[in-house]
């Protein structure tokens, strides 16, 4: 039997790319752009393999097909690959090759690989052009299989944009513009392809992917001219963004003003090839090969030859990373006002719990309710990970209306969720406890909260990445032999994508991933957990700013900053095994959870917060 | 006034400069083979600025001087520069250039940088030919302006050579010729240069570095053949190492014998350049550019161009860091011993101090008496470092008959030292109390007590590097703003060089150092410290061996296994500010520290051991 949908299209497929004499079809998770997240248009992996996670590559040849995916992902996956013939390979589980050792070893000489080009990025191609050369395979990257065979597929996205004031951003485009073309070295010209450093550098926000606020969108610019590629219902249309009527605040929808202003020209999205092609022979252009398109990048090779295309980082990224004073104290008040909405939840929850019918799905929408109070809430960051019992060991779980748990007054909920708001992007998870939980849940909680308090008391010199710190939030579960298959914490953006770079919390780096140092000003997560298959997961998540600290002979020393301030569920925390140091820590963390958020709620709300953050 | 001494060597060696249009003559500290640790011969750098530690670089220029050299070092490079004329140029400290950085800014375009290719490695003449290019510098590198000038400079180092047995090596030389052979990839030859590895493969020990049981040599292998380069002297002499005849092991010097059942060819040292200028056209040959001589590099590049020279690790490197079940077996042993000697010898200290002259330096020599009862004993594996309060301060602070401190009943004594013994390389610190010492000294000794045990403790999983446990280490100081300006431990050689690679703990890697990750059998210090200028140093080192532990579905979990049982000093622990865990991991290991080391005592010491273990 199994997924029937899905072998039909696969069947389509490769079909078709038998007419077009491809061996071996490759579909990433990605837009144009490399994005994380990526609005439906997009989802063709999703289409032809049932897999939904966020991250993820299938690759379909005649006799099979492979989804690869990481460690967040490997309950969820084998689930949904379920019935549908493609088999799952777990990346960096031992044994299992990396996609580019499968392509090696299975693809014929001279055979044929197929993959939309614009979907993959430079870096990426440039990598199989180099792992491939030797089998002299060919690339046909100019075929986009979807467009024929998914007949429903949903519209290119091109939502409204709007315009964030100087007085939220903190930083003008021009002062931002400025500060990029002193880091633009050794080339004339920048492209910049990335969704997000596109919308800080311009303080524009748009809603073409879902609870990310970017616009589908490229920028170029050189010293005669600023060029911003947008379709032009994005900056012109008369409609607004979704939702943003129940909005307290007016969003700016004034883009063409606003662009003018800064000097930048508008033009059509679609035009930023032509555009490429007809660059001046003799420039120097500076591109991020994460990502520019596979596609892009090929037609600037055509066009400036090898030298003419210079390879870096796009000096947005740390530019947007290091949030700025103003960014930093909305940030601060917007976390205030989150933590508040996640505490009322809690609340809420706990007692409702065995009163009324509540599910994984309810419960979100119950604590949207509650963000949807807020003046400045805007939308989800991300879609809310509501997950019970053993629902919440997937680490990227989703309930949906179709499949979800019922809560009952026992065992956990873990909700990892966050929103967009002006002033901030918020994430933050918590462990419930809604009833009695086993001694080990309640150990397994207290060793990931042990390790999340002791990441948070981290100081260090000036130097460090996450790499050197990552360790003071694993040793708790290193100690008994638990892990989490993911990094500790990811940079947040300033609203706007809720995991943004290059800053980040883990202890194993890939040859390939950037590993930045923790500058003044950065935030990042802090999301220790435990995710036994089957039976139960626990995520202890807070956001916290690295902030310089004295500076000596020795260096810079630094520290982190909190901005979440929700309680821990002292249900599950079992003070006997936490060191006496944590428990000082606990018990500072849930004063100032009562200070900051008892304000804020109804009495009711206050008396129970104040029994709740007792230690 | 000043050092009139060096002032003079310099006024030679800039009058010589002159004559061959040399602007600026680099010195580093290294031999033919970019040792750590060189013989007399070698020590260029010390005859012109008189600055005696183990790392540093001299730049001559017409106009002045300058020595680079690290953090272990400014205290001491600061005195032993005084008067010199020579600037002392702290590396990494804020603000100061590179030799790299200085000599593009210094440097007149078209002008000449003198060395002696020999002394510098491959990789840092590359290096400096890339930095150096925009400048068109030239390069004079034939010419060591020491040969003319130190007329009373000591022999080339050409001492005995001896084998280890197989017993003893726990592995024959055509097992690790097999090794090393199937390593070699993408290249008919290899050659190595990097004395100790050749050494551990050759199952031989030298005595031409004082305390690094090497012998100078070349070796070669391909297809064809294997060939050891080195001295006639070397290994047919009838001289025998220095100080061998109080040993009660009788060394086998019947190298000739050895070599000629491991199907190795001798031929003299100086012959390696004429051998690699003769190598067959289209032979590629692997090399290290760490340890592989800007000379022989160029050598081999002019013989056999570009695509000829390979470059990569040596093989040896991490065969060799890998200790054998034999090797670890023979370590605990000789560990256990010298860890003896260093027991009685601080009984020694603490009932001889205040009623007899004790100096630093007879300190280090009634040391030395206690390791040398041991029957394996050899050499010492380095100067001991004695420092008594200040002096401490000084991390390679090496007190001499003319130079040191009386010690006296108050304050600390730091002891530095270890020993080369047939079955292993011992290091070992501790700091020992021997009268009143202030609250602030004890605070740092338990500091530095609490993040040595805590790196003990250490549970990681595999694929970490000492990058990602270091802050366990460090932690307990850097809460409290202070740090030690060096890594917080490195590999060590069996029966080889006490600092050994490619395993090192330390947070901050430059893009030069190689990064390993900790393998089963790799053995490593562990010696964080406190050093404050004018006032004291701290520093506890015991050796560990990095193992596998249990094994599940998260990967490979691995732990340290300690080598050294030398007591800690509980008259300098303040266990007040102690963590639990800290307290009860010492109350374990001083334990363990009595149980082993107790039945190798005499009464009145044992008595002493166990009033001083007890926690």
């Amino acid at each position: 039997m199994g997924n029937q949908i899905i072998r039909d299209r696969l069947v389509k497929l490769r079909k078709m790319m038998g007419e077009y004499h491809i061996d071996h079809y490759m579909i990433p998770t990605s837009d144009f752009h490399n994005s994380e997240y990526v609005s439906d248009y997009f989802k063709t992996r999703e289409y032809f393999s049932n897999f939904t996670g966020s991250n993820g590559t299938l690759l379909v040849w005649q006799e099979g097909a492979g989804l690869w995916t990481d460690g967040r992902y490997f309950i969820q996956a084998e689930k949904e690959l379920e019935g549908t013939g493609v088999s799952l390979y777990r990346m960096q589980e031992e044994g299992v090759p990396t996609i580019e050792e499968f392509l090696k070893e299975h693809m014929p000489e001279e055979s044929c690989l197929g993959f939309d080009g614009r979907t993959i990025s430079a870096k990426l191609g440039k990598k199989y052009e180099k792992a491939l050369q030797e089998k002299k395979i060919r690339f046909v990257y100019e075929k986009d299989m979807a467009e024929t065979i998914w007949t429903e597929r949903p519209a290119f996205p091109a939502g409204r944009a709007y315009v964030i004031s100087d007085e939220i951003a903190g930083k003008s485009v021009s002062e931002k513009l400025c500060e990029v073309r002193e880091k633009v070295v050794g080339a004339e010209g920048f492209l910049l392809t990335k969704l997000d450093d596109i919308m800080w550098l311009l303080n524009l926000r748009g809603c073409d992917v879902e609870c990310n606020p970017v616009a589908m969108s490229y920028f170029y610019m050189d010293a005669d001219r600023k060029v911003l590629f947008i379709h032009k219902e994005a900056v012109e249309g008369t409609e607004t963004v979704p939702g943003a009527e129940r909005l307290q605040l007016k969003l700016n929808y004034d883009c063409v003003g606003h662009l003018k202003k800064c000097g930048v020209e508008i033009r059509e999205y679609d035009e930023i090839t032509a555009f490429l092609s007809e660059l001046p022979f003799k420039q120097k252009v500076l591109l991020d090969e994460r990502y520019c398109s596979y596609t892009l990048y090929k037609t600037l090779q055509t066009r400036l030859g090898e030298t003419g295309v210079i390879s870096g980082h796009n000096p947005t990224e740390c530019l947007k990373a290091i949030k700025n004073p103003v960014e930093l104290a909305n940030m601060e008040q917007i976390f205030l006002k989150d933590s508040v909405a996640l505490t009322k939840f809690i609340y809420w929850l706990k007692t409702n719990i065995g009163k009324n019918d509540i599910t994984e799905v309810s419960a979100a929408d119950k604590l949207e309710e509650f963000r949807r109070e807020i003046p400045e809430y805007i939308d989800l960051s991300f879609p809310t990970i509501s997950g019970y019992e053993a629902n919440a060991a997937m680490m990227h779980y989703e309930a949906t209306p179709e499949r979800h748990a019922v809560l009952r007054p026992k065992g956990m909920l873990l909700v990892d969720s966050g929103g967009q708001y002006m002033g901030g992007t918020t994430d933050v998870t918590r462990t419930i406890v809604l009833g009695p939980i086993s001694d080990e849940q309640k150990r397994h909680y207290t060793l990931v909260l042990q390790g999340m308090l002791q990441l948070t008391n981290a100081r260090w010199l000036y130097g460090c990445s996450g790499r050197n710190l990552d360790i003071l939030a694993r040793k708790p579960l290193w100690e008994i032999g638990l892990d989490y298959k993911c990094g500790t914490g990811h940079g947040v953006g300033y609203i706007l994508n809720v995991h943004e770079g290059p800053q980040s919390m883990r202890w194993r780096f890939s040859a390939d991933a950037a590993e930045a140092v923790l500058e003044d000003g950065m935030d990042i997560t802090n999301e220790p957990g435990v995710y036994i298959e089957g039976s139960h997961g626990i995520r202890i998540e807070n956001v916290m700013v690295a902030r310089n600290d004295v500076k000596n002979e020795y260096g810079q020393f630094m520290h982190f900053d909190t901005l979440t301030w929700v309680p821990v569920d002292m249900e599950a925390v079992d003070l006997n095994i936490l060191p006496r140091e944590s428990v000082e820590q606990l018990a500072a963390y849930q004063k100032k959870v009562y200070d900051k958020i008892s304000p804020w709620l109804n009495e009711e709300e206050r008396g129970w917060l104040k029994h709740e953050t007792e230690v």
